[in-house]
């Protein structure tokens, strides 16, 4: 054995293992090992974990055979233009590839189950794009034994990106909107964040501070809410803001659904958006320009975020590495109707 | 041969022919007839098109082996959140029943390509669940023949209804619009109505005029327009209405795209919607209720119609008989603030 068969600090030989050093490993035959990769049913539990770690711990790969035509596309939930958007990216890419689309919705948990993995392994997909999604050590190390190539979209639970990622340039949207909203002359100005645990929604936040600290304004905590990136997040943390003994004269919203919230606690409030407070958004989802007023906000490509993550699937799956692991596209500030000087 | 053994009217016999009789007949070998079947290359488009006319004249019907667990969602256009709605009502039964839903997008057509065709066939799938589509006969065939029951939502082909389909009550929610702005007060109403050789859009606009003529109100002809379903549509022909000598007080859509246009062309004609202008919807997409001003409409239940065309599938594939070949869910009108009584 030389020096480069031996794995950093190990003592595992790094020739590929057969199947059959994997069986004779976990003390199993080859097919039960088969049958472990193919997601087939008929191994008990004990026994499929015991194989899945002998071949997470020897770097298994399976490379014997063509994987079938199909894309798998996960994600947390299907409830805004947000989801619909992403999806024509990935249909795009597929479509020139002939790969058909696999769509799975898990109803707003961010970790999909064990059925999930089970059947994407048996379907043998040419590769996964994960939305706003965080898979598991082991969901992860199953699809890699498999050549199964995975791209995150908006990572959930990987500050690092150390799986291949696509998102958008979050910090500098947080920036450039808070930089409007400062420019048109506004200082006591609320950030609704999404949960911070959240790389884009972190990065959003980082952003307004940023731009805040360059302008030499005071962040007042009592204007920074983290909040849910739904409408009734937006309506309930915006009324709260608006009943502060000294309220903001301008909200920047981490989504665009948090801002038609604010907008509706405005209404309740009797306030006018733009006359009486500034609102924000960020996304541009396509009806935010026949909101009531037309809203300004931060637009994300979400068409070219899943057709890029689309690509760098294929890249993957065709073997060829990736120009970069991690890709932001571009966000655009879009002004409409929802900002105007604070009064004076 | 006994009579129950002739088809009707025909010379051939009724008992199921075996692959090998559909093989003598096309004159080619059982192997090509499987290879048509199953949708795979290698056979000559002259040879394919004699198979699957041999394969349609005997009504061939294969069912010999379990379908893949998939269910085909085949939609013209993937672009507001009314197809949203519709993928989370298929989703939901598919995960209920374990089944991967495969997404296709046609960029706007109403067939499906010969790609898809093959693709479909080469999958196998449960079934196929067609949104706002018009399959040839020859595509609903070459599903038959592979026992691959096809169930429509909101076709547009087929005023009829002979392939099985789910839809909303069209006819009673545009009836219900009409009769909330006649109650209203209103006798200059203008509709702007979609490409009425689509029964959905056909309906909305009979269930108008029925409205109309039962309050013995005339329909100016001035006032009805046929448009797209688009924003655009909306703009443009609500537009040329408000720039008539004796324009409409009340404008009711085939859609809430093309009323968030009317909202637009109102808005560019200086006047206020429901003050000058009263406008309803037909969909109640989610976004409405933040439109400026938020949006009166009908709202039709997508996520449930997605769920029962899917549900429908099941049935057919489960070999069960439908208890209602084309199945219409209930419309509600939606009375929010875009709406109100004319000036006097």
């Amino acid at each position: 054995m030389t020096a480069t068969d031996r794995a950093p600090g190990g003592e595992l030989p790094r020739h590929r293992p057969t199947l059959a050093e994997i069986a004779n490993l976990a003390g199993v035959s080859p097919p039960t090992v088969s049958r472990v990769l193919n997601g087939q049913a008929g191994v008990a539990l004990a026994t499929r974990q015991r194989v899945e770690a002998v071949l997470r711990e020897h770097g298994y790969r399976r490379r014997d055979s063509e994987p079938a035509a199909i894309l798998e596309l996960v994600f947390h939930a299907l409830e805004s233009l947000w989801a619909l958007e992403i999806i024509q990216g990935v249909e795009q890419v597929a479509r020139e590839r002939g790969l058909a689309v696999v769509l799975t919705e898990m109803q707003g948990r961010l970790t999909p189950g064990r059925a999930w993995t089970e059947q994407v392994l048996a379907r043998r997909p040419t590769g996964v794009v994960a939305v706003f999604s965080e898979l598991t050590v082991q969901q992860q190390s199953q699809l890699a034994t498999r050549s199964i190539p995975l791209v995150v979209l908006d990572p959930t639970g990987e500050p690092l990106h150390q799986t291949p990622s696509v998102g958008a340039t979050n910090w500098s949207g947080g920036m450039a909107a808070t930089r409007h909203l400062l420019d048109l002359g506004h200082h006591r100005i609320a950030m609704l964040s999404g949960p911070t645990q959240w790389p884009c929604c972190r990065a959003r936040l980082d952003g307004f501070r940023a731009a805040m600290d360059a302008a030499g304004v005071y962040v007042d905590p009592a204007l920074l809410r983290i909040s849910t990136l739904y409408v009734e997040g937006g309506l309930r943390d915006g009324a709260e803001l608006l009943r502060l003994p000294d309220p903001p004269t301008a909200v920047f919203c981490a989504n665009d659904l948090q801002a038609l919230g604010v907008y509706e606690a405005a209404r309740r409030a009797g306030l006018r958006v733009p006359e009486d407070l500034s609102v924000i958004g960020f996304d541009d989802l396509s009806f935010t320009q026949w909101a009531g007023p037309p809203m300004t906000t931060v637009r994300q490509p979400l068409v070219q975020m899943g057709a890029t993550a689309a690509r760098m699937v294929l890249h993957l799956a065709d073997g060829e590495p990736l120009e970069q692991h991690r890709v932001e596209l571009a966000t655009t500030l879009v002004v409409r109707e929802s900002t105007a000087p604070p009064r004076s």
